[in-house]
């Protein structure tokens, strides 16, 4: 609990005078003042979490896995062995999310937070083990308020450590078999949607299979009875390992001001847990899409968050966060190089 | 005419086989078939217009400037003289497109269509000149029909000459003080909607300044009864030198099946000229964003088109075609380099 309780302490608002000042230098440069549009409030905004001109030189991307009991429920469209499976596919780099970082110039830190099937430990894979898989949800609870701080700070570990290493954009990413299903509870419990209005299809599942998810994700909720202004009652009763993992690392970017890329849905409701627990952390996060899952929509609104890529997506992974970060190095670009109307002798308007 | 002629000719649909085979290839690599969206979209459609997988390895931003007799009218909240100076700004490299291009690995071609403010001809400047500037499209054509089509084959010539040497991704961008008149005007005579609904602010007139648009967009409209069933008429008539060069720019790209990014609202307007002239030259044309400019989203509704990007940019000189480079390169990589269920040992739905 100390390392939580220490980066929550840490976490602050913005940094106004530096925004203000960054606003300044932006309307000097030549083009018509906020004709950027929210290229200019991206690089607003990441000067008032960092306090100076933004930079993107090591981006690194989290992709954090784990299993969910509630597949027992026949949430998933996909058996659970693919969660294992996919984690082999990260390693040798053949998932989406390798070849979007790989185009994006982002390293991917692949840990185990608790997969079900038995992996070792292959070369390149960070292991942080919570358990084999959460219980099933809609029975009692996902995980003890014990694992769920350990699993938040063993993610916020891996984050202080990268960006210790240097890195200055972080994403968030994660692959587990019924995952969408605790990030509809999660996002049900707080912002108070009906577990309708937040459930959907997931890796595909047919109208009988979301029907099965609503009906799993309302008994969760009823059988759990989570307290939506506990962040950690509600990540231990319905959450799940790599989402408890994805709440440590927007904690420790946040309380560093390393600035968040969020992907989507799954790490928006790990976006969810770790702003009930530090308000402020908000300011660290940049919602790259918005997912085709419907949760997502009411989850950035419930974080204040507009999306910059209007993609249709649905996948997870870190693949959003991947594709963000183009339009951070294209902020920090425009503010570090373009010419002024002085410097490059452009009359102003009439 | 022999050029234009010669480009409408070669302007042909859809490769559809390829593009079912192309979707084909996306559902067997390790992923929920669908899940990436519109990127999945992007792939497929670049596979239907050039029948082999995308590649994006030598994108060229077609950055063209020219003159406006209209801003004689008021229209525009920077004086004329902006329009040469943003060239030399282009030329040394200090604008927002070069910026964004350097991130993204593309070339710019800066020309000449037609600045009213003597520029010489500056290193690295292409000298494409029509005239000194358009007449005021107010009190009667903007140019002669001659003239349209002398800039639409010059710019098809350039886009010829760049296609030749391997470019593989076309941006269309201008620079032009009084342009967002013209794109009015045009978007308002193809698309049949009202001037007032095609008029914004442009670089950023206050409320009169609009007001003052709208009623000119109106008169040149009056004044010039453009055909809309005749492209060329249009173009003459309340279009622009460089909008000219750009509807070029589009028929040779859809000609030799290169995909074309558009810019924002003024590539829009020349879009929507190149489809009256070439109806399937709608298939080569891929929106990077949405403009904040009221007329852009009526001319990408009439265009079938949907952007990629979120950002409410309203700039211009081919910045959103920039932003789209590093999308279109995942979308390739994708493509290419993701490891199928088959190859990754991952199990399919259950």
């Amino acid at each position: 609990m100390r390392l939580l309780t220490k980066l929550r302490d840490a976490i602050g608002g913005r940094r106004e005078a530096a925004a203000a000042e960054a606003q300044r230098h932006l309307d000097a440069l030549t083009k018509p003042p906020g004709s950027l549009g929210r290229l200019e409030e991206l690089a607003v905004r990441m000067v008032a979490l960092t306090g100076r001109a933004p930079s993107v030189a090591a981006p690194v991307i989290f992709t954090f896995a784990a299993d969910h009991g509630v597949v027992a429920e026949g949430v998933s469209a996909y058996p659970q062995s693919v969660t294992a499976q996919m984690v082999e596919n990260f390693l040798r780099g053949g998932a989406a999310v390798n070849v979007l970082a790989r185009q994006a110039g982002a390293r991917v830190v692949v840990a185990d937070f608790g997969v079900a099937t038995p992996l070792g430990a292959p070369a390149g894979l960070v292991v942080r083990r919570i358990g084999a898989g959460t219980q099933n949800m809609a029975l009692g609870p996902a995980m003890t308020r014990a694992q769920a701080v350990e699993a938040v700070e063993a993610g916020a570990a891996l984050a202080e450590e990268a960006i210790e290493a240097g890195a200055d954009l972080i994403g968030s990413g994660e692959m587990g078999i019924g995952n969408t299903t605790a990030a509809s509870a999660i996002t049900a419990a707080i912002t108070g949607a009906p577990a309708d209005a937040v459930t959907g299809r997931g890796t595909g599942v047919d109208d009988a299979g979301r029907a099965r998810k609503v009906a799993v994700v309302r008994r969760a909720l009823e059988v759990n009875a989570p307290d939506a202004g506990d962040g950690l009652d509600v990540l231990a009763k319905v959450g799940g390992f790599e989402i408890a993992g994805l709440v440590g690392v927007i904690l420790a970017g946040a309380a560093h001001r390393v600035p968040i890329a969020l992907d989507g849905f799954i790490a928006g409701a790990a976006a969810l847990v770790a702003v009930a627990l530090a308000p402020d952390a908000r300011h660290a996060l940049f919602a790259s899409h918005r997912s085709a899952e419907p949760g997502h929509a009411l989850a950035l609104r419930h974080l204040g968050l507009e999306p910059y890529l209007a993609l249709d997506m649905r996948l997870g992974e870190g693949t959003g966060a991947a594709l963000f970060v183009p339009l951070a190095r294209a902020a920090a670009a425009i503010y570090a190089e373009m010419a002024t109307f002085k410097s490059a002798g452009v009359d102003g308007p009439v």
